[in-house]
């Protein structure tokens, strides 16, 4: 029970500068300098009514070029092994992307959006609106993330000093 | 471009004391007083290992009782259509479901969590850690929602009136 497959098919795709995996900032905290542009296929684009009014939404993406899956992994930003539950790493067993980006602009079909940590030629699967009302939620735990302060953070997270400058 | 269907195997199964699709709470926050358990397959489980260190954590799951997807709705929480993008609604191109839940406790494979508004048996297809440095960001427009009152959103998002009590 509960291992029948699930298919989806894209609703659209994601443009942006990221063109190397290895390079691309890890989430869109680490991205805000990085617009990107979510292309939505025109047979869903009606889905797209009233999303402006919106500051953020969540992308739900497939990480096309994810590695196999790994249950026990090092996160981008510490040295130590955990749970690939327990991190956002992209090679989990259903590679399903989750990112919280602003809204700067609705362009017929396609979404401008900053914060973009996605590789382009992302296919796209949800768009679900981001709200104070459920998406805010004060934490008390935040895991081993409590061990990484900002900066070390920051520095691991934006990636951008990985091999040559941008 | 960007259409090729993907294809995911659950990680496991959420039990929870919801039957009845249209008396189930439709977000976490309007669901405190219900708990669930996420039960992963045995071949998944090593993934879990430090989750409990987080108080919150995404479930991300396949909407398996939703109805046929349309582009434009009536959300939950009012009487005014939008896109379906611009919504928490189940009727989606790809029905996948996002719910913030407060972690209890661990047990074996078993993650018990407070805030269910899932339904009994629904496959689940990735867990990720909810963190305050990634995933409470701090929004300037929350679309419709914000002619939502909160008295209403409640009364309306509880869903326990619908019908029989409880």
């Amino acid at each position: 029970m509960g291992r029948q497959p699930v298919t989806y098919i894209p609703i659209g795709i994601i443009h942006s500068g990221h063109r190397l995996r290895d390079k691309t900032p890890i989430q869109p905290i680490f991205a805000q300098e990085f617009c990107g542009r979510a292309e939505i296929h025109a047979e869903f684009a009606d889905g797209l009514r009233d999303i402006e009014a919106f500051s953020h939404i969540y992308l739900v993406f497939h990480i096309h070029q994810a590695d196999p899956a790994r249950l026990i992994v090092k996160p981008f930003l510490q040295d130590k092994e955990h749970g690939v539950f327990a991190t956002r790493a992209p090679c989990r067993p259903n590679p399903i992307g989750l990112s919280i980006v602003e809204l700067i602009k609705r362009e017929g079909n396609a979404l401008h959006f900053r914060g973009c940590d996605i590789l382009d030629g992302t296919p796209l699967l949800d768009i679900k609106p981001y709200t104070k009302r459920f998406d805010c939620v004060a934490t008390t735990h935040n895991g081993w993330h409590d061990q990484v302060d900002e900066k070390t953070a920051r520095q691991r997270g934006k990636r951008a000093d990985q091999g040559e400058a941008p």
